[in-house]
């Protein structure tokens, strides 16, 4: 039993790897921290979290947990995760930071779109970006996942194929997203107050929104040059889920059978995408508490546009599933290890 | 007091008439038509209908409703729309059709879209498009009222003074619509069963959807030229609402604050639009139960793109409520008459 | 116009007080206070407030609002309600106290719950609950109420047709409510975050909840001996509401036509409260917005009991709605006034 | 592998066995049947049922279905389920009935609460109620196991450990429940529409549910006497869970330690049954998706009443997890297997 490490684990990311990890067969979680709650028996706090009986919290001692555990899943805010990233990194352990300080390859993007310096160089520069449809081989091989934001992740699985392809135009591109309420994080906030979510729905951050540098990134390298893309996250009255509507403008003549295939093909092998059949979109509801990504595709002849829609959940697919997937790619697991367990529908 | 009749009484736009008309002071209800439940009292079915105490729904017999009312509103299914629309404004009735079937001028369109021979040509002719920021002169002096659909109504509020001030490209318009499920109707139906909408989202009918060739036709008078756009509407796990975001290409070089500026004098006179401060967007939570619109807009320089969002109660002002407006400006009462109670938030 | 003041208006029941005055015509809301808020305006907070746009809260300076206003509503914690009810009180200016500082009379009993001395017992003594089908005349010519607690206003409402027709013995009378998670207050705070709430429901402070001595009070003075109740408050994941389920066992041989007869005949001439008919039952949603109360009754032969369920919003008859009911009783205006608008349903 | 067929695979407890038994590492389902959907893939009607992608529903051919299965579950409506379990079993197949035909061992109270004859002697005599936490020894060998009913699986083990202790009296017990809509089955119904169910609360079918007499068959089992109870079922407006607040009059004097410690008794060996600490209380979210109940009480010395509260997932505790439950205690496997995930929280 490989022995793992959750920094951070009072908020939703965090509770999450410990719902995921209770039933992996190969890893064991031998610490998790929260500040606050340092002292508390873990189900004190998430009586639902019934395996972790036993588990207490405890401050994040750094030179403590180099001694009880091999890899380290970090769960921590933007800018607190960059030094102690490193300072795992550099004792030779495993790590995946599920924070935004390890995507932005580019220091001065990351500066400008985080407003904090970025000094740990090394470290940056040794991180893989933790998505496997697009760096499988190379994450088997890192130590340091930069584990992919939760809404770049329903927008670079929707875009791959139409972007590898060249079937749009990496021009005008629009990113419409929807995000359940988990996707804010566990917090005291009236802007997540249940009566003032329940029944609303709202964009927010449009224009200025962090992940978009992310997505521009990624989607700049599949699409072979520099592009930028409208990205508006939206806040809807659920818990958990992410839906992407995707639209941009088509390169050339092809048809709805064609695009339809060119998704297939590209996820033929991938054990947590679905590509679904012309006339069938997505529904959050179908992939919760899963790491599926289901993807719906429509050519829009009038319009000469191609619609995709792309549906994860965050918290699962989004953040801390596919933490485990790069745990289970680095460690040489099976891929789906801890992850077969069917959405929770209804 | 003006006798009015309502057709098709016992759905969601027919029962919020009910509800707007209970305190309204120049008009009664005397007639409420629905074949299924006939001879039965309004309040058996709707007990919050406190007030129709002494209403019982009756079956549509047209003669007999003619010497009943003044003015009907008709919230019947599309295609049974035309003929009784027509047969009420024959006879010389003020009538309010809450269906789309004299919505679209253009025959042909309509029957493309609809699936449906439109018969009744002199009513078209004679019919108004009944949103009243655009049509308000024609209104007052109609007898024969299209009343808009509810996402063509937010989309057009949306894009009014960016396509009239030729701020933005008529062009590659986006319409990402967002709609509660009140939207879908009175029915037994699985597909709107609470377990499988609750906690769900999802897009539906991409690049298929009826209210199409409304807003084309709407948008391409404005931007005097004709135009398609892109509309895609989803299904919110809310009762009401919708929530549009339209990405437009600018034109031509505008600050945030000369748009903001636009928008303001667009709808200065209006006393049921809003357009919020720059920073601050709508959500349809705060619209709820009433006749507004609310319209947030924001310029990205980055991507060149003007993102507009609007919010309406989709049975209000979506429905329901614009037909009431509609029916001040008929009859000459004020215009906000019986509609100005405030938002039920939260 | 009577100029009325809100001192305690960002909150719940404060904006709810707003939203109903707004359409009052015989009342002006002079004056809004605020601590945290002061200085700004109300619809910068609030933007469904939406003809309050010229509204800007102030702090709370009693000398100063004195000058403002002849009646004031008091949406304060309670403690901190005491003196400042004392004090308008005591300037001769009418005040409704939304707190549960004046609604017991008993001091002991007061203390004893709320673990807090009461130092005002002139005014104590003055005070009169609120509850108009109990109160009515009282009402009438009181220059101090009592606003009625909202799990007390549902029990009350509910039990007082059998207890003071004596058909159910005043023992062992359980009261098991559900509220919306208004009821909770406008607060930052975890245990109301919209995800740990929606899709969760739970009993909380079982035995031990403050509404339990004023629920007692009332009952027994209808009883006319003294008793205690069972009551256990439950959290709703919806925004507004609360059902009751009352169980009293019978005293005496009736039949389920009898005890609707004795319930109808009780609040025949109350222009709040609905008796159902028997096997109809209330539903939270059908009284939403509304200041009325719902009640359906059940006698269970089988085993001897009658079950009783009621139900009204929490935050119009459970607060501001009887608030505004009982000011128009105090000034002299008609009941309804103000108070006629019909539930948001759906 | 034992090879299992699930009768009726299309309602909410028939997708909720094949989501359960999805990642069971001793059953294989050979077998789903829907007479509406025969031909149909399970995953076209249900996306999230991504591992059954090669299971095709087929209409309920029993002789057929003798040779494919050794085991069958079957989740038919009332009434229908007499005849096809009785086929079964006589066939010698293990049989687990999840509708109530097989629940009450008394035919005369089945046939005047159902509504139905009962022409199934033999193996109604056969039938074992398959509640574990009673019944382990007997389900072990049972051919035929009656799974219990949903909301009496929460009153039963709510109450359990009471009666057996004698804490309180078998007399006046009040069950009052609140059900999630997934109880209400899968159905094209107005009454189960989303916007008839969201933002509502409603009790219903007041002293006439079918669930009584299945409670009072064992909780008098428990008090070794004939009792009566008063149970009333209430809808709540989330997908999944029951929560059942019980009240009892306690039968001697004894402190709340010793209740607690009682429970913590009754339930120390029992795999899906956790006892709260004094002053926490069950949330049905915290066992959303799982097979446990989470019991809190309290005994209110002022009322001399001890209160329970117990909640489970009404499709896995109360129906397709009791039932897989029963599955592996029958077949000799572990009594955990399949059903070790972690609620789905938030």
């Amino acid at each position: 039993m490989t022995r793992v490490a959750i920094c951070g684990a009072s908020g939703y990311t965090g509770i999450e790897l410990l719902r995921i990890l209770a039933n992996h067969p190969k890893v064991k979680v031998s610490a998790a921290t929260s500040e606050k709650s340092a002292g508390r028996k873990v189900t004190a706090l998430f009586p639902h979290l019934d395996s972790f009986d036993k588990l207490v919290y405890e401050p994040m001692d750094r030179e403590k947990l180099l001694k009880k555990a091999d890899l380290f899943f970090l769960a921590l805010p933007h800018g607190a995760s960059q030094e102690a990233v490193d300072f795992f990194f550099r004792n030779n352990k495993a790590v995946i930071d599920l924070s935004a300080d390890y995507r932005i390859s580019d220091r001065k993007t990351y500066e400008q779109w985080y407003g904090l310096p970025h000094t740990r160089a090394a470290a940056l520069k040794a991180a893989v970006y933790g998505l496997p449809e697009i760096y499988r081989a190379k994450i088997r091989k890192a130590r340091l996942i930069a584990n992919p934001g939760c809404y770049p992740t329903s927008a670079i699985l929707g875009l791959m194929p139409a972007l590898k392809n060249r079937i749009v135009e990496p021009l005008s591109i629009i990113i419409d997203s929807k995000s359940g309420t988990t996707g804010a994080g566990r917090k005291a906030d009236l802007s997540v107050s249940f009566c003032e979510v329940n029944e609303g729905f709202k964009a927010y951050g449009i224009g200025m929104h962090r992940h978009t540098p992310e997505i521009e990134q990624e989607l700049s390298g599949l699409a072979k040059k520099k592009i930028t893309v409208n990205f508006t996250p939206h806040l809807l009255p659920v818990d958990r889920g992410i839906l992407t509507t995707i639209y941009a403008p088509l390169r050339k003549k092809v048809t709805q059978e064609q695009v339809l295939e060119a998704y297939k093909q590209a996820y033929k092998s991938e054990p947590f995408v679905r590509v679904l059949e012309s006339g069938v979109y997505p529904n959050i509801k179908n992939v919760r508490g899963t790491n599926f990504c289901h993807i719906g595709v429509k050519l829009v002849e009038r319009t000469n546009t191609l619609i995709i829609v792309s549906a994860i959940d965050n918290l699962v697919k989004g953040a801390s599933g596919q933490a485990v997937h790069n745990m289970n790619l680095m460690l040489g697991f099976e891929e789906t290890e801890g992850l077969r367990n069917l959405a929770l529908f209804p």
